[in-house]
């Protein structure tokens, strides 16, 4: 704390570093690429955790919990899923004092431990459909990290899911889409865009892989949340078969999903600015702190004894509420310190607020300063913090909109692209070939192809080939 | 399912070994040592997490997270720490391709990097106390393995705190021991011993090690939770120092304290009986099942609305309940199922009942049989699972007591230990070498110096030298 953060104008990269690390969220590791996730960054994700675990066990899945070593064998039994993950694998090769006979990976996801399983754990339709989720740690040997955003081990869930018809899978994909974007809409209040991904960007190892994409503030995308249909990919590379109803045995159909630790960063980048995190009120750690402010001990004892007993009363409202009372600091270090965390609300409390029953609050995500009855509070504050999540995702919403933009140009893709960036709406003419030479050219990648917007003919901005939709191209983390 | 259990006297580690499989507990990985936690079994380790996590919360520690990989030289920095676990380390020798510099292990356990870590976030007094934990998967590479109570990977929670004083560090790990005992006996039914462990026993890099230790249904010990005072072991091997409010710059104190996974088989092995687990209330997945019985269609309309009726009070009452409708299976077939898994309570709802306005209940922990008024269930619901904790737990106790000893010479320590086992409070001299000669000639060990045991002049019942107080020996898991 306490060293001015680099202005997000001048230095958007280390600003993101800058207030990760100072607002208490992350530190770095001893270890190549991972990191330290502090009590304050785990407390979000804990809360980020219960309501995904709430909504994952309201659409009918259970949790599991499957090994975090897989055999090296297994990851060569599907063709795609191997060349997609093998240049990132962390291999134990020795164990116990001794060489092992099969090295093992560690999971950078668990499709293949998992498949193998499902073989012995389906017979019949009966056991169909399989709606299992795991919370865990995975790795991923990346060559450029980013805390949160991009990390040697991460935290994660990913769902495993086994069905008896194509149909089904399909459902479960988008079922658990819509999940991941009312999650970032409804608790994030990230603004996302649901989609499509490219064959080129989609998970190695599916058919097809659908995407929530959302907008940082610096104009780029963060893909926030994948959801896949493998097909009976996996089913066949692992030999997983049922007796359907009619006595046929035919090849499992399967999705899986997955949201990290990276949507932290999301929120970090969404929200920030130059004074530090903005975070969102329904996961925030702290939604409103409380600072007595006094010069005197006669004031000390007022406005303390004050702030206690509201504290109490807020608590027992449902907030996260925390009192600042240290002794040592002065208020307006307090208030920057919560800036810098993000505390949705701060609750300021002078001696002449207690002598008028009213309480100074200072909402963090448009500096608002509204003077309440202190009796109010507590039965307003989750209206307070309600309205607090509409306005931060309001203005991602605006942002979002102000930085999406119709090119139908290769010259004004370019420009737009290069200033000021954001999303792209252009058509495409659906060969990963242009893909491939749009990302040479200008870094921008297909970030998907949304699934609410409508056909419209046109032509490839790249190729002038033919195009029957637009498609969001963006420069991504 | 529907195998017939091995009897517990017939073959009491098959029995285990079943009961777990055939329960949905567990099944086994495809990597040495390895399991995979089923649904069921997770939901109960969900269970005992939330009750865990609360009980850690409200003693003021907030989580945090870890990497998994450990440079191997920070294993090597505290000397005893290296010699305990050298030997069960899996090693990360290859990543994205390439062969380390430095190889990484596996996490056996977190005190070496975290207290790395605390080094950079510990500088002053205000920093202490420094109350953190950790929910995460271990790694150690046993060689014989059993599922749940010694595993190669299993789950854990593993608490590392840092204190301004000795006697902090003391209390520390006395409060969270007492934590264990409560959390094993007011929800795992479990009746446990506090007690000290002796120089041999002890965690490799503490000064003292604390636990808990219960009686297995074997009459076999199972050490259960750990709590150690690691004294300024770790501080000064990682040189974390702090400014205390003297202005003096001293090493930190530490304790660090951990349960894990291996509390599942404590339950199955504590309570079950030979058709199969019986699960504490407070923490069983299934804490009541409703089975409609019928015989005509028009009686299968009556009793499964009635039920699904009752299901839906019981919801709102708080219970976590199962409808078992399924139509294909006779309830003689789910009886046993159910009873297998281990549900507290069934719920009964035939014909007669229905027309009684009664619900038959049938109670797992002692197959009572009780007619409850259909209305009054979800009322009483909570005070029958009390109930059934109760009964449970004293039948425990009561277990624990028959089979605990004080012998005063090597031959009834030897015939004791045979038959029929259990906890054996014997004098013995203080030295590791007549501890270690016990456990040659007779695989008894010492689980602890209890805690809450007078001292009581004797002699050891393997050396006759003299005594100050008896000690627990037992064989153990």
């Amino acid at each position: 704390m306490a060293e001015k953060l680099t202005k997000q104008s001048v230095d958007y990269p280390r600003w993101y570093q800058e207030v990760v690390l100072q607002a208490g969220l992350a530190d770095y590791a001893p270890v190549k690429g991972c990191m330290i996730i502090k009590p304050y960054g785990y407390t979000l994700w804990e809360n980020m955790q219960r309501e995904l675990d709430r909504m994952f066990k309201e659409t009918g899945h259970v949790n599991a919990y499957f090994p975090l070593l897989i055999p090296e064998s297994f990851m060569k039994k599907e063709a795609e899923h191997v060349e997609g993950f093998s240049p990132e694998l962390a291999v134990v090769t020795h164990a116990g004092g001794k060489q092992l006979e099969e090295p093992y990976v560690i999971r950078p996801t668990s499709e293949t431990i998992i498949w193998d399983t499902y073989r012995k754990w389906i017979q019949s339709y009966r056991d169909l459909p399989l709606l299992i989720n795991q919370w865990a740690n995975v790795m991923r040997w990346e060559m450029r990290t980013r805390l949160f955003l991009r990390t040697t081990e991460f935290l994660w869930q990913e769902g495993h899911t086994a069905h008896a018809t194509a149909e089904e899978a399909q459902d479960e994909t988008l079922r658990m889409l819509e999940i991941y974007r009312r999650f970032a809409e409804d608790y994030m209040a990230v603004p996302v865009i649901t989609g499509l991904k490219s064959e080129r960007e989609k998970f190695a190892g599916a058919v097809s892989t659908y995407s929530i994409e959302a907008l940082m503030g610096d104009r780029k995308a963060l893909q926030a949340g994948t959801s896949h249909n493998l097909g009976q990919n996996f089913a066949k590379a692992f030999d997983v078969t049922f007796l359907n109803a009619e006595g046929e045995r035919e090849h499992v159909w399967a999705t899986s999903w997955g949201v990290s630790t990276r949507l932290i960063g999301a929120i970090v980048m969404a929200h920030g600015d130059d004074d530090g995190l903005i975070l969102p009120p329904r996961l925030a750690p702290i939604q409103m702190v409380v600072v007595p402010i006094y010069r005197s001990d006669e004031e000390q004892e007022t406005t303390v004894s004050a702030a206690r007993a509201l504290v109490e009363q807020l608590i027992r409202a449902g907030v996260r509420v925390h009192l600042d009372d240290r002794d040592q600091l002065r208020p307006g270090w307090k208030y920057a310190e919560w800036e810098l965390k993000g505390v949705p609300i701060r609750v300021e409390l002078g001696p002449r607020d207690v002598a008028n029953a009213s309480a100074r609050l200072a909402f963090r995500v448009d500096r608002e300063k509204r003077d309440v009855p202190l009796a109010e509070l507590p039965a307003l504050a989750q209206e307070l913090l309600d309205e607090t999540h509409r306005k931060l995702f309001d203005r991602a919403l605006k942002f979002r909109e102000e930085n999406t933009f119709r090119v139908d140009s290769w010259e004004e893709f370019q420009e737009r692209l290069d200033e000021p960036g954001g999303f792209l709406y252009a058509h495409w003419d659906g060969t990963s070939e242009t893909e491939e030479a749009i990302q040479n050219a200008t870094r921008a990648t297909i970030r998907c192809i949304p699934l609410d917007d409508d056909l419209e003919d046109g032509v490839c901005v790249y190729s002038g080939k033919p195009s029957r939709r637009r498609v969001i191209f963006a420069k991504a983390y």
